[in-house]
């Protein structure tokens, strides 16, 4: 089975020596010996640490695409523009793809998708959502029938590492992004990390996948975490909570609803919740089922190994595949209605500020209470001739929440509205 | 699609129900529909919670095996004996088999892996191990290429809420025990949990899957958790670790070794580690591979709809593969060698009182040099005229532990060793 590869970096590179290790393996357990036999790539001068006979490499993507010696195209060059033309020259050639490019799926993947079924081949993506974990495939298969009712991810890697700075070290936002630049966690310009762009990009997928919606890219609700702060973390871990970047997908309200809510945003998480232990720039995946329960998929969200591990895994599915002359189901695909973020509903942690008069809190519970917004748990601390508020609220209307806040930030006694994030995976 | 199920309790009715609810799904997005045609059952009279008619339901268990309006077997009876001949059967008819029945695996999986292969039918246990987790697949599928060198899981359900009582409410391990028993989690005779035997034949399906090394049931070296004290968590704790239950499976240790390590032991995990959070009946296995990184699997290990989950998730599989002419890959398995646990390699936590007088220490210390096991961390607590002395070594041969432990016991100064516990998962 003759493999092209489009692009030789981290992960091309990781891939290619993976390959070479494992291939006496892979032949023992599937029957299927794979071979690169064409890399295109920018500079085929450049000195690569690939076990591949020098005539392989071609600045020319197309002739890999097109090459009658490529059986399998696998995606690794990145990009939106050019990727699609090459990944959907492959698929009307009848070749399988792979990749890794979550850009392009959320661009394009459904224009993808309906040209790898029009086609009959696969067209696999394991490494484009949370990297070397397994979680495209059995959320495809395994799980092709849970009534799946939620799935929450921490899927960027850079902003759990700034978060994991945060909170276990005491360190600012600005020092802990600082810290994940100059580790090469985050890029010079982080605005699709920490912003959460990337992980919308993830979250659309993972709609897709479980639920056959298409979701555009800007009808997901993102929320950055460069507002949070040491304080934030300090008084969450205090009530039994810490904060994480969160991608929440959601089916429909009922069984007839075929809608769906995508959103990213930080988010309090009680400390005993699985996703509260995920640390560093580790990613993981719960999902909430109706027949299953709670299951949690955990490992590196990025990397040239685990993500190399994920395209190769991807790589023999499809090289089997096309040896039985079988496909992977990708399933009928609708877009789907988005529900808009007003429509949605969450526990809120909210911290203000007041002036430190009797009444002040009669008349800030009045507000709360108005709106139908109740509450958990509130703590008070006085600060001079201010205090602050805190409170966790039961699960509310994203509208009533939002009014509730409009008329706090209207009344007299209250100086600062300084922190609203949600709360997520109570009990 | 035409499913026979053998066995209609908890999952078997769980299973009915998702199928029912889920059916429309299923069809859109596999095209496959899926409908229960017999259901062999001991009591036909019994009433059940399952929208089938009255005479799909049979005590003529082989009759459904050969019934040809079965196209997919699914055997839910449990047992050993009866359900190799039915199972046995069903394949050598051509008939896909799901069953979730680990005790039959465990006894004569070598065997029927080999009927299925033969056949050229599927054979698939996702619910064997690690009940709504889906672990197989991933296993056999995204990772076959995964140079995996070590799993750790928590596989069974008992043992893991039994040890988060004790750790969390300070309950002995006699109240926990009774409490999992009056909870239904735990037998009459809970000697199958406790002591191992069932996480043991959960490994050794493990060890078949990741490493295709066939291992008899009595090759798994167990150690049960009835020994394990409210002292031995709290002094754990204290050092920043939690106790677990853990089946560990380990590969060879070259790469042309063959050989494999399989063994059921309590063991001190830190605290940060993924393997920690892990709570309650819940199971999770946690995977370290050479280009992958770290993976943990988290999820319910027991129950009627998560077992059901499973279960259909398997059918769906089978389903497809039998429309398509194909089936899943086993591969081919080898008989191995089983390391024996003498010569494996772990780092302790050992426990040992002591006489209180000067120069004691510096005896113990010395015994534990001359056997070359070296200590990572001593505390040493006075009781009058006794002191206990708490070590944790470095990765030590068990071979060299073991002589030290003869060692110490033997000197007059020593008056009891109370734990002598593994610790697993050290960074």
């Amino acid at each position: 089975m003759k493999l092209g590869l489009l692009g030789c970096g981290t992960v091309g590179g990781a891939l290619a020596r993976l390959l070479e290790s494992q291939r006496e393996t892979i032949a023992a357990r599937t029957g299927v010996h794979l071979v690169i036999t064409r890399i295109a790539v920018r500079d085929t001068g450049k000195s690569r640490d690939v076990a591949v006979a020098a005539d392989v490499f071609t600045t020319d993507t197309m002739s890999v695409v097109e090459d009658p010696d490529v059986d399998v195209v696998v995606e690794l060059m990145g990009g939106v523009d050019l990727a699609r033309d090459f990944v959907g020259r492959a698929l009307a050639l009848g070749k399988p793809v792979i990749t890794g490019n979550k850009a392009l799926l959320a661009a394009h993947g459904a224009e993808l998708y309906a040209a790898a079924d029009a086609a009959g081949v696969d067209l696999l993506f394991e490494a484009a959502v949370a990297g070397g974990i397994p979680l495209m495939r059995p959320l495809r298969e395994s799980l092709v029938a849970e009534p799946v009712t939620r799935v929450m991810g921490i899927i960027n890697g850079t902003t759990n590492y700034i978060l994991t700075k945060m909170t276990e070290e005491g360190a600012s936002y600005e020092d802990a992004l600082a810290e994940a630049q100059a580790l090469g966690y985050a890029e010079a310009d982080p605005t699709a990390d920490v912003e959460g762009y990337d992980a919308g990009a993830k979250a659309a997928i993972i709609a897709t996948i479980v639920y056959g919606a298409v979701v555009a890219h800007d009808e997901v609700h993102h929320e950055g975490i460069s507002s949070i702060t040491a304080d934030d973390i300090d008084v969450a871990r205090r009530l039994g909570y810490t904060i994480k970047a969160i991608a929440v997908v959601e089916g429909g309200e009922s069984e007839a609803d075929t809608s769906v809510a995508v959103r990213v945003h930080p988010a309090l998480v009680p400390l005993d919740h699985p996703l509260a232990s995920v640390r560093d720039s580790f990613n993981a995946i719960f999902i909430e089922g109706d027949a299953v329960g709670d299951l949690m998929f955990y490992g590196r969200g990025a990397g040239g190994g685990p993500t190399a591990s994920a395209v190769l895994g991807d790589v023999i599915d499809a090289a089997v595949n096309l040896t039985r002359g079988t496909s992977a189901r990708i399933g009928s695909l609708v877009t789907a209605a988005v529900r808009p973020v007003e429509a949605s509903s969450s526990a809120y942690y909210l911290r203000v500020a007041v002036i430190d008069r009797p009444g002040v809190l009669a008349r800030v519970a009045d507000v709360f209470g108005r709106h139908e917004v109740s509450i958990s748990s509130m703590e008070q601390h006085g600060l001079g001739d201010e205090a602050v508020l805190m409170f966790i609220t039961h699960v509310s209307s994203e509208a009533a929440v939002r009014a509730t806040l409009d008329e706090l930030r209207g009344l007299d006694i209250v100086t600062d509205i300084h922190s609203v994030i949600r709360v997520v995976g109570e009990a």
